[in-house]
């Protein structure tokens, strides 16, 4: 259980993992799950995870509120995903060509996904967002792309959020305007001059460190009107998004399609896939394109997402995110005023973000995050958080134990608010 | 057995795939796998595969002499890569952090390649490419990279061989030099004048299409001159040679160590990885970029790659690669004599490459290809070809039963030469 929270819990494994890391990775480690920018109480390295669960590798028991930065999305270790990957290792996965499998799960993508006509596959969200960029640029024989300030597309040089490593050139395509602000779109698409293969957006504002912002439909349908009237492809960037908020597309219930839409993370419950959906009018220049990798056409994780997928609809798992991410957000506010803590949740409740009234150097929610993971949760200080379709409303009532020491700490810290 | 050649060999089930594809995939099939420029005998679908055979979807069967362009490397379905891959999807795969098992595989890469003293990970060889001139730049302040003209270093925007969807801003960093001549690869470093980040190239050259070129050593020796006198990073791309040659980098038999190299396809036998090493002046450039992905710290392919690179030299794999190359090499030149067909092999043994004497169009590979994929081996047009480790003498043999036809066919069709 992890109702007691424990500050001494024994953290010798980790740390002497650790300091051989220190060795042979620059900086220990690296990217959106290294430890190194986080609170102390944070382990670096993992043993173990089942269903809503997760352990480090010195025994310690969390629930799991980050699912990876999203992969995970039925739990980890879904029993229907493990068979299929089970079943598709015992006969072949990087062979000489793919398995039917892929042909099954475009077909599930074109049948799920009410835009898409059409579905290629590749490794990387960075890998499906960039083709994208390409497509709409084969398309049209533009260049420019317009993409929202601050937005993350990926880690490619074109999309990273940290410029060294980067020239100049790697950005000279992209043009930025501000999420939910169609005159800002506009005053992108006027300074491109007519050049304009693509618009990218985010179904709805996740930035990192800020407010999460749901789509306004007249931005989304104004983005619509802009791309038919100026010739550019809508790309809906899917990747953090993409099956947490509908069993299709992130905008179906808008009902705005765009012409390409990018996934990734969630599709195969955490197996390396990505993949790219585009409509009709875009399947010729999807094939003038050249873009491949050793391992797109391996069969397990096409097979891992097709039962993904199959599951998701199946057990109604949006449904059950939703009701979990509500009694967890519901259950974070009622203990922020009892603790008289001021805090500010925004985005879907799938994708929870947390942050408080007047953290600017997120120094309560860090010392919020490093007193849940002390306590048994995993959570992030910066970044959004994701509910996974086997999270229960007993481990959400566990958390929930957690976090309410987790607010005390910050209460007597910092002070009410 | 696959000694007998039968060009009616059923392929209903491969063309319903066929035509559910074209129905949901652009052009049917992308990238370098598909079967689309591949004369009809090759099968696009596959069902199994297990050490040196791998079986289409119609049952067929076919010595693989392709190794899906690489990633195969001790055999389909290796006992003990599959064995670590079902040890470690039994605890957890995608998680909360990576698995130990990441620190033992840097430590293992570090200790097996010489130059290396650290290891980052990611998921295709472009990755790889793409984040060692990121480094490059970073550790400089340069901009330009110097690449040989016509070297296959990914299908990123900067590397892919074709310019759909690619902007002139993508290759305006790119400066191109001729493999193996040291005096191009000084004339494009004056042409960058003094923004040099990094000279990128191949442990040999093997483009498609080419006769292959095993490097000079004056010329490798040269390129590191160069890259000390003006201090920029020499990269290794060992994506498509890493571990084929050498169990340790391809270059340590001539004595030159790169400053990066990148590696992807055959480190963890098919399972989706690819990684950086490092010399360590370059450690902080690599700690300062930002590049992650969704899937990098996925723990099973690493375990995979621990078990390859340990069984690769248990295995002594690259002296069996190598005697299996020569055997093949051996009898495909007698063969071509016999029948009076002129060919050019080129080339490391364990990568072999065919060319027909005077066969501009590949007319002459394309029907000794797919003569070959009739009659139950699969090679390429223009492509090298990949030995792996669990190909057998009795395999090659296998493989030259059905070459013999093939050249005959080509005899038939072409006359002598």
């Amino acid at each position: 259980m992890t109702r007691v929270a424990n500050v001494s819990r024994t953290r010798e494994i980790d740390a002497a993992l650790r300091r051989r890391a220190r060795e042979v990775i620059p900086g220990g480690m690296y990217g959106h799950l290294s430890a190194n920018n986080l609170p102390e109480e944070y382990p670096q390295f993992y043993a173990r995870s089942e269903g809503s669960r997760v352990w480090d590798v010195d025994g310690n028991e969390y629930v799991d509120l980050m699912c990876s930065f999203g992969p995970v999305i039925l739990g980890h270790r879904h029993p229907a995903v493990e068979a299929a990957v089970s079943a598709q290792l015992a006969t072949g996965d990087t062979q000489a060509g793919p398995a039917p499998c892929m042909v099954e799960l475009a077909e599930l993508l074109v049948e799920r996904v009410s835009h898409a006509d059409w579905a290629m596959f590749a490794k990387n969200g960075s890998d499906a967002n960039t083709i994208c960029l390409m497509i709409a640029r084969a398309a049209t024989g533009n260049n420019k792309v317009l993409a929202a300030r601050g937005a993350y597309h990926g880690s490619a040089p074109w999309s990273t959020p940290v410029v060294r490593g980067v020239t100049p050139e790697d950005r000279a395509s992209v043009q930025y305007y501000t999420f939910n602000d169609l005159a800002s779109v506009e005053a992108a698409a006027a300074h491109a001059a007519g050049d304009v293969a693509a618009v990218i957006v985010s179904p709805f504002k996740h930035d990192a460190g800020f407010d999460q912002e749901l789509v306004d439909p007249a931005f989304a349908r104004g983005l619509r009107g802009l791309c038919d009237r100026i010739g550019a492809a809508l790309v809906l960037d899917e990747v953090r998004a993409g099956f947490r908020l509908n069993h299709g597309g992130s905008w179906e219930t808008i009902g705005v399609e765009p012409d390409l839409s990018a996934w990734s993370k969630a599709i195969a419950n955490g197996y390396a896939l990505a993949a790219v959906l585009g409509s009709a009018p875009l399947a010729e220049a999807a094939s003038s394109i050249f873009v491949t990798g050793s391992f797109w056409y391996q069969a397990a994780p096409m097979a891992a997402a097709v039962a993904t997928i199959t599951a998701l609809r199946e057990q109604s798992a949006v449904a059950s995110m939703l009701q979990r991410g509500i009694r967890l957000r519901e259950g974070l506010q009622a203990q922020a005023r009892s603790a008289g803590v001021a805090i500010c949740q925004t985005g879907p409740p799938q994708m929870p973000n947390l942050r408080f009234v007047g953290d600017e150097n997120f120094e309560r929610s860090r010392l919020f995050g490093g007193a849940c993971a002390a306590g048994g949760v995993i959570v992030h200080p910066r970044h959004n958080w994701f509910v996974s379709a086997a999270l229960s409303d007993d481990d959400v009532d566990d958390a929930l134990a957690t976090t309410e020491m987790a607010f005390a700490a910050v209460r007597e810290q910092f002070g009410g608010s």
